[in-house]
């Protein structure tokens, strides 16, 4: 199906989470900021491995969750990003493909491994990620597939692309080529780190109308516009986007788009396992709902119905039947 | 530690676990035995990973298993097996080493990849094995350390190592190492459909008096001895080795030693999620008791709440404290 019509495209850093369970003392050890993503290179990337515990190898990366998400929810989805020529990026094609994601990027022909991402989780629930960003980081204008990204309503770009320079650069050209054809552009923000590393480049993004539709949890729309409290941050940000999308944990999500806001809770977990993914799956839930058309507090229900799922479970990306679930819940 | 006593030394195929949930109409599709393990080769592997769903990758291998569990019950352990100089091969290392357990296999200089098993996992929490046995069947008697084998108390061996050659003849030379040093040799006869592959081997190992102490199933046992019932099977294998351990899944475990005999329960599990590694973690609790010198039906209640644990979740490495389980459930 080379030429269909796609629902949402994803770009992201493609990468094999690498999943551990540890605790609060190995993290003080280690110096690590709970709840937070690094960027470590190869050598900090074989220290901090040696001295984790055994690992679960599950395909992850932010916007790769995303597609998977949507796939699940019966949207049609594609992904682009780098994978290396070795078993982590075979992994990583399999667990795309075999979703029915439209996955085209070619293999990356430099010996660069596949990118990893080590995950600890702690007893609470909490994910702490040190990523290596390999091959992911060479994701260059030229491995993008133009007509690909004009066949998509949606493009959706993860904040966290904005890292590295080369995928930069793409994530760029995307924008320029979705909105030049008339397409739409989402854009998560992915962490309130990330916000604070790149301040300046996600406002100009946003002030450029660039971006049609911003999804941000509470921390990370704090970060972005220097607001004292969320509601603040939420006004302030609502005025500069089409639509904007916060999550909040625990205490739900809400959506506005021009006068109109919508609202609603999180969905109830019966045991919060490995928060890994619950952004990117409410970014899935609710883009899948954009694209059938339905109303924005729907949207905000499928979101949160599948960060539900995933927090349930190691792992970022869904193993219960997405589309039963909403159909169950939702209707 | 190079030269410290091992309470285990665990010889088995190194195989990374490739798991994904499936249904019953794939296997039918598929023509695949539920429940069975099979080998295949890499062309079958591709083509078999090709069509199976997203996978999660978890170090596994029998013998491995065992030997995390051992290890997560306080026992000194020991692994050999092959894996290749690739990104499972160090998943594999890793996660064996960072138990603690000793694994000083060299690596493989030749291109084949490490083993990894296809691992269909169906709504029944049953398991159905496809495994790729790559650089694991190239574990030579050269790769086999004699003064490591002299070092441990009881050298435990799975069944499916029968299978390729060259294992088959460093595991006969393990144990002849054991049997000459006064140590004990464990066995596992994997699998009824290994036993049906190599049951004159088999008994040739058990009528040559090789074995100290041997793990099976209802299912192998009855398959090895040909009696007609489990009774009838036990009975009889009992009378031809020094310890005879035999699981029976939902219906607990019984060991036998000369004119002595427990049995125990299994252990209540809230859902049996996925089986694979019953066997394996049920060996692991019950050699850790023995090393611990602990009575017959206290090994086999080690034995059982080791493997409740492991079908509890995905993945046939136990996930929680299994000596505080053990603690509370048996002091």
């Amino acid at each position: 199906m080379p030429d269909r019509r796609l629902d949402v495209l994803c770009i992201g850093n493609a990468i094999v989470d690498v999943i551990a369970a540890t605790d609060d003392a190995f993290l003080a050890a280690e110096g690590l900021d709970k709840g937070s993503m690094r960027l470590i290179d190869a050598d900090e990337a074989t220290r901090l491995y040696g001295r984790m515990g055994p690992g679960r190898e599950i395909s992850g990366g932010s916007a790769g969750n995303t597609a998977a998400g949507l796939a699940m929810l019966g949207a049609a989805a594609g992904f682009v990003g780098q994978v290396a020529d070795d078993q982590l990026g075979e992994v990583y094609r399999h667990d795309i493909t075999s979703l029915g994601i439209e996955f085209t990027t070619p293999v990356l022909r430099e010996s660069v491994p596949t990118a990893r991402c080590l995950v600890l989780v702690t007893p609470d629930a909490q994910r702490t990620m040190n990523t290596f960003l390999g091959a992911a980081q060479h994701l260059t204008v030229d491995a993008l597939d133009e007509a690909q990204v004009r066949r998509a309503g949606i493009v959706y770009l993860e904040g966290y692309l904005w890292d590295p320079e080369a995928p930069r650069a793409a994530m760029e050209r995307a924008i320029d080529v979705a909105r030049e054809a008339g397409n739409k552009v989402a854009f998560t923000l992915s962490d309130s780190f990330c916000v604070d590393r790149h301040r300046d480049g996600f406002n100009a993004l946003i002030d450029g109308g660039r971006l049609d539709i911003l999804f941000a949890n509470e921390a990370e729309i704090v970060s972005l516009t220097g607001e004292a409290d969320f509601e603040a941050a939420v006004a302030s940000a609502a005025k500069r986007v089409p639509l904007l999308v916060v999550t909040r944990h625990e205490h739900g999500a809400v959506a506005v788009a021009g006068d109109e806001r919508a609202q609603v809770p999180a969905e109830p977990v019966a045991e919060v396992v490995d928060t890994t993914g619950a952004g990117d799956l409410f970014a899935a839930g609710f883009l899948a709902g954009l694209s059938q058309g339905r109303p924005l507090r729907d949207c905000l229900r499928m979101g949160a119905i599948a960060a539900a799922e995933v927090i349930s479970h190691y792992g970022a990306r869904p193993e219960a039947d997405l589309k039963a679930l909403v159909a169950e819940k939702l209707g």
